[in-house]
């Protein structure tokens, strides 16, 4: 017999789509947990939005996950964890971001500590990898480029398109003039540009996936709490979405890996 | 002396700042009247958001405006207009959309009736212009297809870049193949990418810019309400924004064709 905390699900949110490779990780690492996904498609994307509203936004999301009963809250996306997860942190319940596992891997494997970021607007401009980076390591050289066409690109479908390989060329340009031997994906929608990105990197420079490091990070902190489900039991994935549901089932099985379930709705007027 | 209903300003909403390009033609036609506008810019963009979502939105401006006593509301937004004038057509004052005006000009000059429309997904997915011009003319043939990528090239700046004419070359392919001789452009962000847009089309097809358009139908309709207000005198435009004001400021200027004076923050919570 579980203890009723550990039966509890995980809470996962993001912008809109990426946070759906956060769950993918989840999943595969910890298939007994039960997660509720919320995707705020209605007022994606947050990385050209500023950090007030973004955060209001973000604690929003985390109140209506807070009333669903969830054990911990994954904040499945860069812009949020790099603008708003101190205040989430005032939350009662344990808070994960995606920069601080991320930051982490790039430094663990970097010879060279030359390191570049790739992001949203607000994630960049809050320099929050850079920081996280050089808390690591402070002799770190950080150089960090905001890109914001590459989620637009992403949920247009154009994951493998000349297009996508000329704006990456000319985004990566500053940053892989610097010889990084790492580059941190530093948004939950980049994974589904990892061809395009390593080949315009090239071989010398690694990827850091924070949706891979995230879910590890997630399975040593509810296992040092005691707080993991029964490994053996099918966990269960609801999802709700602030806009249609449709077009997010439509795209949403891209970045899950397989098909999704069906979304609902989610209206923050009724909370 | 003027009545005071004459005396009232004019609102005019968007999405964020493509609206902008509206109350820059409406001001050089009357400059003698006050405009507030609203540019939801924390929930931009609504292109590739659902019908019910964006009529939601709509009608929260709209109320807002409202309440602040304009005379008339101008939707300065292409997909606002699509999906939610009918709705909005509700309100106890007279609200005017750019489609209607576009999908006019569009015909008064065409030879062939052979008319291409570019626009948002969700305007496109409407079909509001293919209606409309057909509600002009029966015989009318016309082309519609979604840019997407489109509004965020303009809000990145890229609006004369190789990037942008390789993106324009892709989406206009299928419209030009059907020997059109208009085009409209169906979004008020998309004026700023003229250059670009007549270079791919060539000099055989006329851009339709509906942001002229539609200011020639507000002219009208104030002077036949016989409520213009005094041509003599300086109108003053105010400006509020769902997100921080700053990064309005910053690029509004492009749109606006000169500089603007700060903006205010509207918090829909707090109406």
């Amino acid at each position: 017999m579980i203890p009723a905390n550990r039966a509890l699900p995980i809470g996962v949110f993001d912008s809109g789509l990426g946070g759906l490779t956060v769950v993918k990780e989840i999943r595969r690492r910890l298939p007994g947990e039960d997660i509720i996904y919320v995707g705020d498609t209605a007022r994606v994307p947050y990385g050209t939005k500023s950090p007030d509203t973004i955060r209001r936004y973000a604690l929003q999301i985390s109140f209506f996950l807070i009333q669903r009963r969830v054990k911990a809250i994954v904040v499945a996306c860069n812009t949020v964890s790099a603008v708003a997860l101190r205040a989430l942190r005032s939350l009662p319940i344990p808070v994960y971001g995606v920069i601080e596992p991320g930051a982490r891997a790039a430094i663990l494997g970097s010879k060279s500590l030359r390191v570049g970021v790739i992001g949203t607007p607000a994630t960049v401009g809050s320099h929050a990898y850079k920081k996280a980076i050089q808390r690591y390591a402070p002799s770190a050289r950080v150089w960090e480029t905001a890109c914001p066409l590459f989620v637009p690109l992403v949920e247009e479908g154009w994951t493998d398109h000349a297009v996508t390989r000329q704006v990456a060329r000319d985004y990566l340009k500053p940053v892989l003039a610097h010889g990084i031997d790492a580059l941190v994906l530093g948004c939950t929608h980049y994974p589904l540009l990892k061809d395009t990105l390593g080949a315009v990197a090239g071989a010398r420079v690694r990827l850091i996936d924070s949706a891979e490091e995230t879910a590890r990070d997630v399975e040593n902190g509810l296992r040092n709490a005691n707080a993991l489900n029964d490994p053996e039991r099918a966990g269960r994935s609801q999802f709700f979405v602030t806009d249609h549901p449709a077009s997010f089932a439509r795209l949403g099985g891209r970045f899950l890996g397989k098909g999704l379930p069906s979304a609902r709705r989610l209206a923050f007027e009724n909370l």
